[in-house]
């Protein structure tokens, strides 16, 4: 029998590579959406549609009100998204306060009742190092409170934190997930994406991702509203 | 002017002494409670009315569906509520998986967006042996995951997570409340408590309420349903 995974889905490029990658190293996935009152409803549908077309087990979407904090550009409404930021050493206006915990504790709880002693998340430190919460040190500890913090963690079934993109830029992403199949037109990677799914191609995750097909040599499948 | 902090509040005899805590500890407090599919609402609304007698600065109310996991007697409603467990070393059947983590996750996010450094929560390892995440060096783990994962950790304003009734009995955190002059009657401990708040006298949680305020030599001054 396949061991089974929970695979955090968001519906973009990075999510959608890490299943395909969790899929290619035998686990059976489970996957996990969050809808956290982020701008992008487009990238919700994209997620079903994927959790659909890659067949995965059972897939969980969890409505997370982190809208209640403000202060991100992503969930305040009050704050617009800013279109690429060059100098991204800063902590980008994109940040979500205590995002990835989390998204990874939900993750865990579920983990712990499906249950599956894996979680992969398609986090990059290449690309995000303006996060706190995308760096490798950040998942470690994660991890080791994962299993302080449960049932099985402490009753000698451990889980793994997989974070198979942690040191892959998109390019190297981009090149991984077309070797698994990945038909990356399906995926939604825009902080402002129209209802459709329509990319805007300015904001960071626009350029980034535009750069990672440029990089990797592949043609852009992404659907701009723009021509 | 004061520090603020950021109080857990679910309603209860611990979470209320905790706020009392920290008031007496000299922070301007915050609140928040989950609303988490938990069987007894009663909890909710004692929570915000200690809030508001307590006069915290602001008091957030954060729904999260921790129902859509199931496995716990405690958000799902097919698993009977045990009267109380004599032999308590395994994890109880009211144990939330990750609960503790999801918790303390959420109220990091919100602690950064206030901003507020101090995070307080009434969690007790001698009451709750069997909850893992109970134990101190859970607790230690999730503070030094919370610097690594925030902003503010990274650029040197680190959080402290509190937990002043992790080696304190019951009866010495009944003790502790009188003394800062806390109406335990408000108070909502029982996991089965009616929409009025009364208490059924029976669960894990009500034997451990009572006994502490026999081992106190204090009135129990609880409301139950059955005289």
């Amino acid at each position: 029998m396949l061991s089974p995974a929970l695979v955090l889905l968001s519906g973009g490029l990075d999510s959608t590579t890490t299943l395909a990658i969790a899929k290619s190293q035998g686990f059976s996935c489970h996957a996990l959406t969050f809808d956290y009152g982020q701008r992008h409803n487009a990238e919700l549908n994209a997620a079903k549609k994927i959790a659909q077309t890659m067949g995965v087990k059972s897939h969980t979407v969890f409505k997370l009100a982190l809208d209640q904090f403000g202060g991100s550009a992503l969930t305040d409404k009050s704050i617009a998204v800013p279109d690429f930021q060059a100098a991204a050493t800063a902590i980008p206006i994109t940040y979500v306060p205590a995002r990835n915990t989390i998204f990874l504790s939900i993750a865990l709880g579920l983990a712990e009742t499906l249950p599956a002693q894996d979680i992969f998340i398609g986090a990059s430190s290449v690309d995000y190092s303006g996060y706190p919460d995308c760096r490798p040190e950040f998942f470690t500890a994660f991890n080791h409170l994962a299993n302080l913090a449960t049932q099985s963690g402490i009753e000698g079934r451990p889980f793994t934190v997989h974070t198979p993109l942690l040191y892959l830029s998109k390019a190297q992403t981009l090149q991984t997930g077309i070797a698994l199949g990945i038909d990356y037109s399906l995926t939604v990677s825009c902080y402002q994406a129209s209802e459709e799914g329509l990319a805007c191609g300015q904001c960071d995750s626009c350029m980034l991702r535009k750069k990672g097909f440029e990089d990797a040599g592949l043609a852009d499948v992404t659907r701009y509203s723009k021509a």
